[in-house]
C-alpha cells in the first residue's frame, strides 16, 4: 500500500491559505487536517480545537519539552507549532495529512520530511494582498504594516517550495492542488511496490 | 511566458505507449508530437511521416553526422532517433512537446534535458504484457521471446523516471498523465517569472 501524502500548504499572510484548505478538505473528506497549536489570541469566530489549539505560552513550552511538535516557530511574537500526534499513524495507514502552516514552520518541516508535498500560495498581486490583509480588519495599523512588509519579504521564500499556485480564484487554486496531489501519487519513489509486485 | 513542457512517455515494449500517446494528443490538440526516425521496417498500417520517419541505415548515419538527433539508440538491431528539429522552437513558444521513445532513448534525453517530464508506463501484469506483445502478431516467435525477456528486464529501469503510470485502462492512464502535466506547470522552477512579476 502507498503511504499517505504529507501535504504542506503555506504562503505569506493574507494569501488565503485558510480558505483554500477549508475548500480542499470539503472536497477531499478523507484528508486529515492537522490542527496547529498557537499562543496567539483567537480572532472573532475562531474556536479552540477547530482553527487552532489555543494554548498559553507555558503550555506551549511544555509541549516543546515533551517532543509533541513536528515543528514550531515564533511568528510576529506568537508561537505556532504542528503537533506530531497522529500524523505518522495516519500516513502509515495510507491517509493523506494536510498541514496549513506559516513559512518558517514549512521550511522546518521540509528539512525533516523531504518526502512531503510543499505548495506555496501566491496572491495575484501585492495590491490584492494589501486589500486582503486590511479587509480582515482584525489588525491594528501597526500590526497591519508589519504584516504586509513581512508578507512581501516572505513571498521570495516561496522559491524553496516544490509547487506554486496563484490564489486568484479559490476554486481554480483548489483544482490545481488536487492535480498536484494526483501527480505526486504517480511519483516513482512513492510506487516502489508497483515494481516489486510486477517483477 | 512559461516554456512548454518536454514530455517523455516511455516504457517497455508492449505497454501501450502508442495508444496512450495517440489518445493524449487527441485530447490535447496543441501538443506537438515529435515523430521519431527509425531504420526498422514499417509494420502493417504504419505510414512514413506518421508513426515514424522510416529511413535507411545510411540516411540514419547521415542524420547523426549532421547533428539532427536529440538522442538515438540501437534497439533490437534497429536504430531509433529523436530529431531535434522544431523541438526547441516550440518549447520556447510555450508549446508542449511529447516524445514517445524507448527506454534507452529516454535515459539519453534525461541526461541532456533534466527539465523534461519523464513518465514510465507499466503494464498491469507480466501476463498482460505477454498477451499484448503476442496479440500484436507482427513478431516472429524468436523476436517475441527476445522482446518479452527484454521488456521484463526493462521494467526495472522505470525507477529512474520521475513518474510511473500503470496502463491498465487507457482512459485512466491518460487522465493521470494530464494531471501530471498540470502539476508540472505548477513547479516553482517553471514559474520564476511569477515571483519576479510580483516583487
Amino acid at each position: 500500500m502507498q503511504k499517505g501524502l504529507l501535504i504542506v500548504i503555506s504562503g505569506a499572510s493574507g494569501t488565503g491559505k485558510g480558505t483554500v484548505c477549508k475548500k480542499l478538505i470539503g472536497e477531499l473528506p478523507t484528508l486529515f487536517y492537522s490542527i496547529s497549536a498557537t499562543t496567539r489570541q483567537p480572532r472573532a469566530g475562531e474556536t479552540d480545537g477547530v482553527e487552532y489549539f489555543f494554548i498559553t505560552v507555558d503550555e506551549f513550552k511544555n509541549w516543546i519539552a515533551e517532543g509533541k511538535f513536528l515543528e514550531y516557530a515564533e511568528v510576529y511574537g506568537n508561537f505556532y507549532g504542528t503537533p506530531i500526534h497522529k500524523i505518522e499513524e495516519r500516513l502509515n495507514r495510507g491517509e493523506d495529512v494536510i498541514l496549513e502552516i506559516d513559512i518558517q514552520g514549512a521550511l522546518n518541516v521540509m528539512k525533516k520530511r523531504p518526502d512531503g508535498v510543499y505548495i506555496f500560495l501566491l496572491p495575484p498581486s501585492l495590491e490584492e494582498l494589501k486589500n486582503r490583509i486590511q479587509g480582515r480588519g482584525t489588525e491594528s495599523q501597526e500590526s497591519f504594516e508589519r504584516r504586509f512588509k513581512a508578507a512581501a519579504d516572505e513571498i521570495a521564500t516561496g522559491k524553496k517550495y516544490q509547487y506554486v499556485v496563484v490564489n486568484d480564484k479559490v476554486d481554480a487554486a483548489v483544482e490545481k492542488i488536487k492535480m498536484i496531489l494526483a501527480a505526486e501519487r504517480c511519483k516513482v519513489q512513492r510506487n516502489e511496490n508497483l515494481f516489486e509486485n510486477l517483477l
